[in-house]
């Protein structure tokens, strides 16, 4: 598991894996029958299966009130280490400390797994919106998660029996710390950059892409696979894209594409942190972080989740930002360029609202191929071609949604 | 001079400054006139001007045998600290250690500063040629300078008074590295990347240089003043190649330009480290090396400069370089692209001999904007256009010399 080569996990020399595997899982869920249960938001499994795979390491479950506070005001747990966003499971009774419950996904009822509770507090959720997501508003699907939480948060360590249906759809996608660890290891890389996605790629993030690679080992394009809000293109629309960009336009030896289970947050800065975080863990060195990384609406600055990383303790995060600016195709330069290689002016360079690229996609309108390439277009104009047109409008959530990919741009 | 935010010289809390100024110029100048002259050539004119300014500081004059010989062998001074390349100067006749001498530009035949001889020695000429370039074939320009040096090494501390012709020809390009880490402090710049120029930038240079550009603070476009080969590109029309595209294709709060004195050595790997040394004195960060950088012929492997990097000890050499793969438009990815970012074949890209380059310029054949910017081949052809018949088959060396930008493309 650990390479002397490959940046070590977040504190910790070793994945802290969570995970059970044969008789010991069997047993486990066996004994977690008789345990009482506990049902889980998707973020919650998202984070236990996280757990699990030693995606978060060092954590060994839930947070207790004391790293929940030094998270939220500090990003520093009890112990010291750095930690940016807090990993909470909330309920809505008390529990005795001393009591093993099991773990139930709310999605599909299936058993994740088991806690012993050695914590059971109550929190300011104002606290930990202003602290985290910088507002309290509503509006912010980060705050609604808070705010929908139950009134009691539960602590302990956990132990985890699956990993849901992630393995299964994802295929080969769904990678776990130590598989990347291993395969970067067997490419030799040691310089390797995390490109976060959520969207399809389009030539503005093929650019960020390649640049990470022209100055790496080599790329990992690590794509959530969780939830999403409303007007996100869904998982594996966007999947397919990417294989197809990565198939078509990218060297074959310096990629590695992977997925990971995580609902997204949208806490901007604070979530581009806990990107680099897991991360380091998934054996990457470098995690690029463009316009708006992580960010909704109008709540961040385009580059806060840049700056926040010069504003961590020395020794905090060993995985390095990669820090690149608004990127765009531009006439005059005859290529991709970025707000700091481009001297020319806003009308020499392409940029498409999100309603426009969506108004394009559904009605058969002309998309420039400088945004965009026609391979994955064409991808993307299936899908609306297939959407219903009340789904066009707007999009219930279900992990499937209308596409808003370019929303930013307007902003 | 020192900055905190700023990278220190190399081996050195302070630039070794060793060019008198003011009066205590005018009374050295007035004792060298009474001291034996000792003749140099525009190679050792060149490292004299760079003594001069603390573009090679640590040293504090021209090398003592022990230090000659811990170079060539294993890149280290008698001191322990790194030095790639040899800083020597030679004479035809014994000097006796105690000796005062007047050192004087066999070029301009001025009185370029003086030296306080501490040892005169004999050289293997063969061991520097093999260690240091890894050949001893004369066909070799930098063997050749070596194998054209007199018969003794003279050694010790410098005074420099002149910085030659340097000043007034190249004006504000000619840059000292108080100066430029003065820039790049008034600019917040930390990470500062630095090119290497010896020939015009065409859009594979802009390419290398946006890249570091993307992930940098700002970029140190560092430009050979000193002497090339025959069949390079003069600096004057070099210049001006270069200015014009910074003007029209760079923001230019990204980017300072800048010239330094040295002759080419053609050292391959060594000579890349040489210019990663004094590049941290002018306070870089980076030093880009692309490919088969300062090379010359079949002599080096095309990445032999990048991996050298990586045989140094630690804290050998705090400038990190920014190794970057051949780079070229490819009409598949319609951009620019390198072989690591470039899943295409070969007949995607355009590849422009020197000598198929030459040919277009001279003959007014079509050179492809994709090759180079419009504005810049203007430049080229008008210098062209220039030169006598003859002058274009073979152009005699005097800093001024025909076009040969690509030939590395052909090999």
């Amino acid at each position: 598991m650990s390479n002397s080569e490959l940046i070590s996990p977040h504190g910790s020399p070793e994945l802290k894996i969570l995970l059970l595997e044969g008789k010991e899982r069997e047993e486990e869920l066996k004994r977690a029958e008789g345990m009482p249960k506990v049902v889980m938001t998707t973020r919650e499994t998202g984070d236990l299966i996280m757990l699990g795979i030693g995606g978060f390491t060092p954590l060994d479950g839930f947070m207790n009130e004391a790293d929940w506070k030094g998270v939220c005001k500090d990003m520093k747990m009890a112990n010291g280490i750095f930690w940016p966003i807090p990993i909470t499971l909330s309920h809505d009774e008390k529990v005795d400390p001393g009591t093993e419950i099991c773990l139930v996904s709310g999605e599909t009822e299936e058993i994740m797994g088991t806690m012993m509770v050695q914590e059971c507090y109550q929190i300011d959720k104002d606290f930990e919106c202003l602290n985290v997501y910088g507002t309290t508003e509503d509006d912010h699907p980060g705050v609604k998660m808070v705010k929908a939480q139950k009134d009691w948060n539960l602590a302990g360590p956990v132990k985890v029996v699956s990993e849901s249906y992630f393995p299964k759809d994802f295929g080969e996608l769904y990678m776990r710390p130590a598989e990347s660890r291993k395969i970067f290891a067997e490419k030799g890389w040691k310089k390797v950059a995390a490109l976060q996605l959520r969207n399809p790629m389009h030539r503005s993030h093929e650019y960020l892409a390649k640049i990470a690679v022209e100055v790496s080992d080599g790329l990992f394009i690590h794509q959530l696979v969780g939830k999403l809000k409303p007007g996100d293109i869904p998982a594996d629309t966007r999947v397919q894209c990417i294989n197809t960009l990565v198939e078509l336009y990218f060297d074959k030896n310096r990629v590695v594409t992977g997925g990971y289970p995580l609902d997204m947050r949208y806490a901007g800065p604070r979530e581009g942190l806990l990107h680099a975080v897991f991360r380091q863990n998934f054996g990457c060195t470098h995690m690029i972080i463009g316009r708006d990384h992580a960010g909704v609406g109008d709540y961040y600055g385009p580059f806060d989740a840049q700056n926040i990383f010069n504003e961590l303790w020395d020794g905090a995060l060993e995985c390095r930002p990669l820090p690149i600016d608004w990127t765009f195709y531009c006439y005059k330069c005859e290529g991709m360029a970025s707000m700091k290689t481009c001297p020319h002016g806003k009308e020499d360079r392409l940029f498409l609202s999100g309603t426009a690229l969506r108004k394009a996609l559904s009605e058969g309108g002309e998309v420039p191929a400088e945004f965009s390439r026609p391979e994955v277009l064409k991808i993307l104009r299936e899908y609306y071609g297939g959407l219903k047109d009340d789904e066009k409008v707007e999009v219930k959530m279900h992990g499937h949604a209308s596409g808003d990919a370019e929303k930013k741009i307007k902003k």
